[in-house]
């Protein structure tokens, strides 16, 4: 049996009844640590005080290339892989079932909280959502832009936009990737934060000019989402290019039109109320 | 200090290890029981095995009249109020939040899955989703169609729809709510099923005529979404009508396009196949 346990966004608390009981009852637990954040704190936590049992990191690489190893496993005991949030935010994790249910080997998933569904608290309703779009890091060379029509076709329904900041964790330096000889080379990790995000919107409309959104309009900068030490600010574009929202992740909703309820909750996160109390 | 605890979508398991801890200091626990579905078998098992202190059953009019009182006790001591799901998948759960702050009451959400997230199962990525919709039971004098350009908007980028299916808990009949004497009437609980879901979608269709979907169209009914006995089913509108999805709660997705591994994930709920592995 292979269980697909989701952890949840905060910390190794996080985790469901359902989840851990899976865990104890494994013989072996992967851990993906490349779709989200897995802190080293978080990593070590699991596994003394919760578990009791080691566990291997999964990388992108073991998780994409030797993923019928880890489906052997679970022929014949049971497999936990868990992974930070809910098992179904990410493709990769979908590609893993297939496979499994390809080899024939049973699935089990224990669902947790994602992104997808924590970003409520700012008090937008989730129902009013439109698309969501992934920001990429721009470099000189690659900066595609095809998230602009997205906003721009939920700005005029008037649906919120949830913005997933990208995540470079353990990818293949470019030179690396040139070079037929020597070891693979990575990249150090790297998350967009809010501000980043900001900044290549603005430049996009800049480019665009169609108004999708101008620097003034409103927005909500989330970050370390469903952990103790949660950030969530609302203001304006430029008002939040100025907030430092600290350690990562972040992610970022473009805000539609709102009811009167989502506007009242919007006002306790806002940045000139926030200041005006501290 | 009000906690707001997520329960997740199954059974008393899916709390997580954070929601435990703070069902267990709280000095009064209250549970949500009209946005979702809260069987008998839960509640005494949440209210024995696990938190070993009496619940207070909050239906929709102690929460909506009488929520200052619930707010009073936060002021002084740990209260908390669990919800099935996620806290944020209801307007009512923000509107409490959005008091509890005007009275200066500290609030601390415990986030878990939710529909929203937890349909992500079926294949069928969640960041591909539109607006979502809700589908309320059709009277003889009361037949709403405005989810239909939601969805036909939806289809035309290409773009998944959730519809969310009508819960009718504790409803106050017609008759009661016509007579200005006695005490309060209610209707027997009604939750939607796929087959009535479909039934009205294609009502509406033939109606309108304007070919948003068919019924030919690839769907996924899902039901009891995250328990130990959850049904998922991928067929045409006029395939699942057939289909006995048993006991609440349902739900309904409308598959826009498909990539590949959407496509290869979905054929493993699939009809023919499902029948033909039988």
């Amino acid at each position: 049996m292979l269980y697909i346990i989701g952890l949840g966004l905060g910390d190794e608390k996080d985790i469901t009844l359902r989840g851990l009981e899976a865990v104890q009852k494994s013989q072996k637990v992967f851990i993906e640590a490349y779709t989200s954040l897995l802190s080293f704190e978080m990593y070590n936590l699991l596994q003394e005080k919760l578990y009791g049992k080691s566990i291997t990191v999964a990388d992108r690489e073991m998780v994409e290339e030797k993923a019928d190893d880890i489906l052997l496993e679970a022929t014949s005991s049971d497999v936990a892989f868990l992974v930070v949030g809910d098992p179904f935010g990410a493709t990769t994790h979908t590609d893993l079932v297939v496979r499994a249910k390809k080899l024939g080997v049973d699935v089990k998933v224990v669902h947790n909280a994602s992104v997808m569904n924590a970003i409520g608290v700012c008090g937008l309703q989730l129902y009013r959502y439109g698309e969501t779009v992934s920001l990429p890091f721009f470099t000189d060379t690659w900066r595609p832009d095809s998230f602009y029509e997205k906003i721009q076709r939920n700005r005029k329904l008037g649906l919120h936009t949830l913005c997933l900041l990208d995540i470079r964790v353990k990818e293949p330096s470019l030179e690396s990737l040139c070079s037929y000889r020597g070891k693979k080379q990575y990249e150090p990790p790297r998350f967009m934060a809010v501000s980043v995000a900001i900044e290549q919107l603005l430049e996009v409309e800049q480019m665009r000019g169609e108004n999708a959104y101008t620097e003034d309009t409103t927005c909500v900068g989330f970050a370390r989402l469903g952990s103790e030490d949660q950030l969530v600010v609302a203001g304006s574009m430029k008002q939040l290019l100025e907030v430092d929202f600290g350690p990562p992740l972040h992610c970022l909703v473009i805000v539609g039109d709102t009811h009167p309820v989502e506007e009242e909750m919007l006002d306790f996160y806002k940045l000139a109320k926030k200041q005006g109390q501290a």
